[in-house]
């Protein structure tokens, strides 16, 4: 009698190559799990020499999706195509046939959760995402299910391996971004175009899917404000290494208790906070909950076996689920409908960055200015002369207490319209100053 | 119509008070996540001043097991009593009642897991405990569902608060064990009888408890090598700054392939370990998986409100079972029956810090046992000079390579019934070294 479970998989890449290898390797311990085999009994995959070099038979392997999603055989379709289409739509169909979806592929989770969980409901089937955020970190089920007695008031997450990556070389060697970049890219660090990791997308989409789970409210990539971190010099990780920060970019949601603030870009962290020491391409999620205080989740972010991890351990909770007659036992929980605070709204401190006339008194108008857009000074550095076109110019450091995004954006407005002001060099915002 | 879930509770102590606050104040989004009210129906507790403080009635409260076993509106069971009886037998009476159990409970966990596993199928009911190990970080569910597709290698846990947070302060501010003990009694950090914690035997419950998870095999206290910390000194502490490391008290299970380890003792660790950075009374788990690599779970391992997190979200996670009629969904994963490495078949790198006469050809002879004793060097240090008795003595501190540790156990024997060696001071030894 074969009490399989058959598997359909989508797309035979890195991460599906993982699936293949990780069932073979851990099948007897999974079957003594759960109780079940577990067999991928389709592949679709265009390529047959990715499952050649695997040693998968020729007639696993279809271009056809119709092949998976009309085998009764098949309970569950694993989807690694990653992109929008045709990814979400065979998921789509999949859910609504009946058959249960695990897929890492946060594009789709992010922008599409509404409608893929309503499939889900229609299809009486399963929907999991576990390896769309943190790799193989369980991060979505302890926001869904271990930690959710707690009102979550933050999630922090340096969720982008490329960028962590970069600014941890940047930090430590102290180069710029560009060449960082190039030596990451031909060290497979780094794609050949990284505008998604660099100027923030990738994090923002992942933010997106932790944002909508903490506050049970649904947040899609077009909420989160995104800022990369291209900018980022190597002036600027010295002066918050001097001021005992590192620079990391962060994916930040928020519950300010009015509305939810969702929002990635570099921000300068305490050296004493525990996102700080995550360094190079791992991931770590910080939560903060009402009754469970401060935690953190750490792992690799990406790669082949952490992600095919989760989504195994996905696999692996359908079984259980179609074992205990308890499919639809997690559905969606976007069950309330939060305001999304505008930018301009959010209060934060912030680190400035000037290259200014060096004069009597500008020290003096630059805090005038501050002040009449109610932004108050923590602390100055000025410690560098440049020469900048045969003129002797000053660098100054400012960071502020926390105010309103808004007066600190109307304040450099007014300071760059200033003759004194050469330059405006950087805008950072400070995290995780007051509450650790 | 009263669809609540009808809950008793064991013992209205700090975690249990945290339990009812819990339930207070999050009441409204548990109802939305979980679709079901949970109601604390009647409470074991001795002192009706603890619940006329939280504004519970009178009538709530009883003295009597009975009330809450033979009340047929009681469906979950919270225990936290602490200590082996009557909580052990009260839980095994409920379970084969059929009623769900929830504890936080390390001692009666660590070494009854299996009868009350087996009471659990008996009543066809379900046993969560979460909360104890690492208070409110969510291992357990990770080790037993989310990481499951993956074969565990290792499991390091900062599971005590208490020695952390001594060891952290001793390192901060140079100052002794005894002092800091003391210190940390007084505020509160450390129990007036500290034995458990600073011999390390409540870590020793813990790791036991994670080690069954993992490796699937039932591991109890009496299987856990454990050394305390009494024996630390600020001359260690200083010596592993020096060469690279932070002395943390460790909780290790490993799989070695042969068999496994499970102990407990002061450890090296190097700087640049993820663990190496958690430090006062927090509390972190690192876990290595062979397909999910090197991932860590930190947060307050004990507390009020974060082990009351823990408690709740296996209530809700009960709830979840009930609602989708999937009780017993988890059971006893120990299907397996590993052998435990004694522990001089251990392998380990090991400090040694030893008071010698200040001769010439001591460390030659120092060298030659441990080398007749198959143990080589891999670094020294040699700086200090002290008078002993009116005698100049050298303190001398050795890093071995990894060795057997019966070896180094017979070489120090030797070493210490030489006329050269004063004292052997301590021999800690060194993890996290190669592999990291």
């Amino acid at each position: 009698m074969n009490n399989a479970i058959g598997v359909g998989l989508l797309g035979l890449g890195t991460v599906g190559s993982g699936v293949v290898k990780l069932l073979e390797e851990n099948a007897p311990r999974i079957f003594q799990l759960i109780g079940r085999r577990v067999e991928i009994k389709r592949i679709l995959e265009r390529n047959p020499e990715k499952a050649r070099l695997l040693g998968i038979p020729p007639e696993v392997l279809t271009n056809r999706f119709e092949d998976i999603l009309e085998d009764d055989d098949i309970q569950v379709v694993i989807e690694l195509l990653g992109g929008i289409e045709p990814a979400r739509t065979w998921m789509l169909d999949a859910l609504r046939r009946g058959k249960h979806v695990v897929t890492a592929n946060k594009d789709v989770v992010a922008d599409y959760g509404k409608e893929l969980f309503e499939a889900a409901a229609a299809g009486n089937a399963d929907f999991y995402f576990e390896a769309s955020v943190g790799g193989g970190i369980p991060i979505i089920h302890a926001l869904k299910e271990n930690l959710s007695a707690n009102k979550i008031e933050e999630v922090i997450g340096i969720v982008n391996g490329t960028t962590n990556y970069i600014l941890t070389r940047m930090a430590e060697e102290s180069v710029d971004f560009q060449s960082v970049l190039r030596s990451a890219q031909e060290a497979g660090y780094a794609e050949s175009d990284p505008t998604a990791d660099i100027e923030g997308h990738d994090a923002a989409r992942k933010i997106a899917i932790l944002a909508s789970i903490a506050f049970n409210t649904r947040v899609t990539t077009k909420d989160v404000f995104v800022e990369g971190i291209t900018k980022i010099a190597p002036e600027d990780i010295n002066y918050a290494r001097e001021l005992g920060y590192v620079i990391k970019l962060l994916a930040i949601a928020r519950d300010n208790n009015e509305d939810i603030e969702v929002r990635v870009h570099p921000a300068f962290l305490p050296q004493e906070h525990p996102l700080a020491s995550v360094n190079g391409v791992f991931n770590a999620i910080f939560v903060r909950g009402n009754a469970v205080g401060e935690t953190m989740f750490y792992g690799q972010g990406a790669g082949q076996m952490p992600t095919a991890s989760a989504v195994f351990g996905d696999v692996m909770e359908i079984v259980r689920n179609l074992e205990s007659g308890s499919t639809g036992r997690f559905a969606c929980t976007c069950f309330l409908d939060r305001k999304i605070c505008p930018i301009g709204q959010i209060h934060s401190k912030y680190y400035l960055r000037l290259i200014v006339k060096d004069k009597p008194g500008v020290l003096a108008s630059i805090a005038g200015v501050l002040g009449n857009h109610q932004v108050s000074i923590a602390s100055v550095i000025q410690k560098r002369t440049l020469a900048v076109e045969g003129e002797m110019r000053a660098e100054i450091v400012l960071i502020t207490h926390e105010v309103l995004e808004q007066d600190i954006q109307d304040a450099l407005t007014v300071l760059k319209g200033l003759s004194i002001i050469s330059s405006v060099e950087n805008v950072i915002r400070v995290e995780g100053g007051s509450k650790i």
